[in-house]
């Protein structure tokens, strides 16, 4: 039954849709017949939205951050500085770091963070290519942004006995309190982290 | 700023995204960095039913639910009862109503509801199509099933004026408690209804 009442195409669509993250069946629906209401024309330009995706991204050379070009904007540009590497997660995490407005230096993406029991492991990240790029010299400072979770924290450490031997600056980003958030709202192991890294005033 | 950390397409495809039903512009970025990560199958394979969706799909010539076909497969289906036509606003309310598995009668799409202020009359929705459907004869009785929803009553109200004169037998779907529901949290308006609506046993 309902089977008659959908077409193929729709059905395809609706299953390809919720294949995407967060999506489920219902919203994939949604969306489908959504887009069938008059709608053709912003489904062709989602479709040809995602062949452009597919067609001119790529990772930059240098960085491994998503790109356009062979070296990305932020590694092309002369301006910043080039001594100064954080290292990130994702390609969205150096999108966060921009939108601080202050951050002068470049980025290293590591596609990941290190998870044996997921099956990823060193070489599945770009690991090698920062040690390689380290290793090239005119690197200061290594600032290791991974995410505040047990496989990003897993990673900095491993990173660390990775870059050590390297006889670079190594920082990691400080952990506290969220700017806005609320004391008593605090988790355990964030207020811990923030007690611990306590400044004098 | 931002805008140097993301190529041109990525930003293209999360302003598309971000037009859909939904979809804010923090799930569009989630989504199109998630097809960034080796998922390009999945994004070409979207982008490929997208266009499959326009291409092939059009509205049945009788009832105007989406097909591939000109007659769609519940109207072209001989066993069906021709003579029963259920009103209903979207394509989705036809895979509602099958999914009943009980309904044996045929569809009528109106691709919406009356709402005058958002400036949808009668001549927008597929009225005209349904009356020359009922006066072509053949019509034994018509099931008015808008949603619960204001703007569906005031249709089925409008309706009601429109297809008196055709001498057909109207009805509408009942209303009252919905199933598996609970009376204390039932609000007043439904409790009312299956008040309105209640049957001697």
């Amino acid at each position: 039954m309902g089977n008659s009442a959908v077409p193929p195409s729709v059905t395809e669509l609706i299953e390809t849709l919720s294949e995407l993250p967060g999506v489920g069946p219902k919203t994939a629906s949604r969306l489908a017949f959504y887009l069938l209401r008059g709608k053709s024309e912003l489904a062709l330009r989602l479709g040809d939205a995602l062949k452009a995706l597919v067609e001119r991204t790529r990772f930059c050379s240098v960085c491994y951050n998503v790109t356009e070009t062979d070296l990305c904007p932020i590694c092309a540009d002369e301006t910043r500085d080039h001594s100064q590497v954080c290292v990130v997660e994702e390609p969205m995490d150096v999108l966060a770091m921009e939108r601080t407005d202050q951050y002068r230096g470049v980025y290293h993406v590591l596609h990941g963070a290190l998870s044996p029991l997921d099956g990823i492991f060193a070489e599945n990240l770009r690991i090698n290519e920062l040690e390689t790029r380290i290793r090239q010299g005119n690197v200061r400072e290594v600032i290791l942004a991974t995410n505040p979770t047990s496989e990003g924290d897993y990673t900095t450490s491993y990173l660390l006995t990775r870059l050590k031997p390297l006889k670079v600056k190594i920082t990691r980003l400080g952990r506290g309190l969220p700017v806005g958030g609320d004391l008593e709202y605090a988790d355990a192991v964030t207020l811990l982290r923030a007690l611990e890294s306590r400044q004098e005033i």
